[in-house]
């Protein structure tokens, strides 16, 4: 009879940033698959037809919101409408509006007005935000601050995710280098945990959970104002945060000598990533305050960028229980990631 | 230039089982994908050399736990130990067990003690789940209520998740028809919220949230002792839920007679499902209470089973903000499952 393989024994571990259970077991690993493998992301080299997203083909966009440099054919960095956004960015006077507990009350019901951008990362279909030199990854960067602060002058956007896809696996349909962004009329499910969980640790301590987040074996690279960590519970293998050192509420009070070496810094990552894990497909995601954050909460509220390279999909303990089970520990994924050399 | 697909106006919602923010956005249905399109999953009607999970190859198995029929080399269903699992069934007696926020102020820490079962479904590869007769897929719910009671004899064990994956995109490694079952030394953060949810609603209107789910557009299919429905604010296009008609709090409640009852109804969903939307890849998650329930939580907690066919991945917007985006609404859905004739 087949045995169990011997490993390191599993843990349970959470944070006090994201509150959530996370299941560390090196033997799921092992685990072998009797399905045929997926073939490898198709080469974005290899540029489809017409890309709506490369230089000459804007007429193929949606309309533009700016492009840097502004007025110039010969852009860097683009921020269009997104054409199937997943809110509408009129407002709809007639609608019934938010229908909670009082009318509805087995449910919640709300127009769903809102903002759906695309930021297209380089003009070429080949380059992806890794290529780019620091400089324009901070172009990209500046372009999310900027977009940010136009939808923080509507009253009822109460916060923005600002998120990457990138390869299939990690959702992508488009294979063009871009970034998101959705301006959201609620507090999304897990900004209110975050902040939740932050807020308790911040009454228990007196600091902010992210200035206090654990380096010990769990640093990866520092730069001036930015430090990258694999948090302490995980709950993707080689998941990552990169941190400003200073206790800063909002991703977009980011300056432009900031914006250049966090642009620096993410583009370490991504290639070290790129590298170690045979270029996975990933996700970002800009973890920021609400819009109209006050100012008791920005006390324990500190920004962070969380990158996630995709290599096993989830299931349905997964969906089922909101845990997830991540294989690598996180002091030993740090540690690989820290001996990448891209030099 | 290209200018926005009309449909109809995006809606967020939310219900007072999940108390999660869902959009419905028709409009992102339309968007198109310049990946290639994924390989259809293989046909397990072709097995592997050598399958683990098939009849007379249970050698290649983890030690089982039992059968059914018992002691019958002719099984029909057999419950395994998982030969890779996410926790150890061996107590750690030197563990320096929880370290919560006393001496571990930024994480919480808990040794790995757990179960983490295989259900195999039929003794043979190409036979799935809902081409059983309704009396076997009984077999196998009342597989999952056996060994649920076996594992609320521990007390250590606070929760159970019973899940199934099929087809790749659903996470399944492994294409003979199974289930899986782990034994939680915590209580998942997706129950606990959902359990506050439906505690916060009984408090407030006196019911049960799901005696009380909304049936009107949303009703797909009814037997003498369940329902089948979309829920109000489905996450994923096409999730259905198959909620008893009776208040009863625990999975493991269940009795031969409902479990045939049950059997049949899990039956034609999978198979509806499946023609409707092309043998889509799926998981059901069976949403109990926890094992030491307390008399006063028996109120307002009721089981559910939730199917999720694979549409679609989800993406950074997703892991960023716990929110989901539908294209499909549910009542659309609901009417779509309701005239699938499989008869
Ligand atoms: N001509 C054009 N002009 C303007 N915009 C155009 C366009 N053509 C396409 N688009 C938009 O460009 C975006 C490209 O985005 P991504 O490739 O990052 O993933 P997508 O949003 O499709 O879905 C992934 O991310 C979302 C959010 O996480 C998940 O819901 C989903 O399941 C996952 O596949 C799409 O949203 C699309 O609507
Ligand atoms: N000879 C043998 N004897 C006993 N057991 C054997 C065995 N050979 C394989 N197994 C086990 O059989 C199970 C088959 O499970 P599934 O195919 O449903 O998905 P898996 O658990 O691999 O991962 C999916 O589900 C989990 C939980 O949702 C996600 O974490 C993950 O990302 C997703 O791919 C595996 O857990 C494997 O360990």
């Amino acid at each position: 009879m087949a045995s169990p393989v011997e490993s390191r024994r599993p843990e349970l571990r959470k944070d006090s940033v994201t509150n959530r259970w996370v299941i560390f077991s090196p033997a799921r690993a092992k685990r072998p698959s009797d399905f045929q493998s997926k073939s490898p992301a198709p080469s974005s080299s290899d540029p489809p037809q017409t890309c709506p997203f490369c230089i000459g083909q804007e007429h193929h966009c949606a309309p533009e919101i700016f492009r840097f440099p502004p007025q110039n054919s010969d852009w860097k960095v683009r921020v269009i409408q997104n054409l199937y956004p997943a809110l509408s960015r009129d407002k709809d006077l007639d609608s019934s509006a938010s229908l909670c507990s009082d009318s509805l009350v087995w449910g919640c019901l709300l127009d769903g007005y809102g903002f759906h951008d695309v930021i297209i990362e380089s003009p070429v279909h080949s380059v992806h935000l890794s290529d780019l030199i620091p400089e324009d990854v901070a172009q990209v960067l500046l372009a999310y601050k900027k977009r940010i602060l136009q939808l923080a002058g509507d009253d009822s956007i109460k916060y923005v995710q600002v998120f990457k896809n990138h390869g299939a696996s990690a959702g992508a349909s488009m294979t063009h280098s871009h970034s998101q962004m959705v301006g959201l009329p609620v507090i999304p499910p897990s900004v209110s945990t975050r902040l939740d969980s932050m807020k308790q640790y911040f009454n228990q301590t007196g600091k902010c959970s992210i200035c206090d987040v654990p380096i010990k074996d769990l640093l990866v690279d520092e730069s001036v104002h930015f430090i990258s960590v694999v948090p302490y519970a995980a709950s993707f293998p080689f998941e990552l945060w990169i941190v400003p050192r200073d206790h800063v509420s909002h991703f977009h009070e980011l300056d432009q000598e900031k914006a250049v070496d966090l642009g620096g810094l993410l583009k370490v990552t991504l290639m070290k990533m790129s590298l170690q894990l045979n270029k996975p497909p990933f996700n970002f995601m800009i973890h920021t305050s609400p819009l109209q954050a006050s100012e008791s909460d920005s006390a324990y509220s500190h920004w962070f960028l969380q990158i996630v390279p995709q290599l096993s999909g989830v299931g349905g303990f997964e969906l089922g229980t909101g845990c997830y089970i991540n294989p690598v520990f996180p002091e030993d994924a740090a540690k690989i990631m820290r001996e990448v050399n891209i030099s």
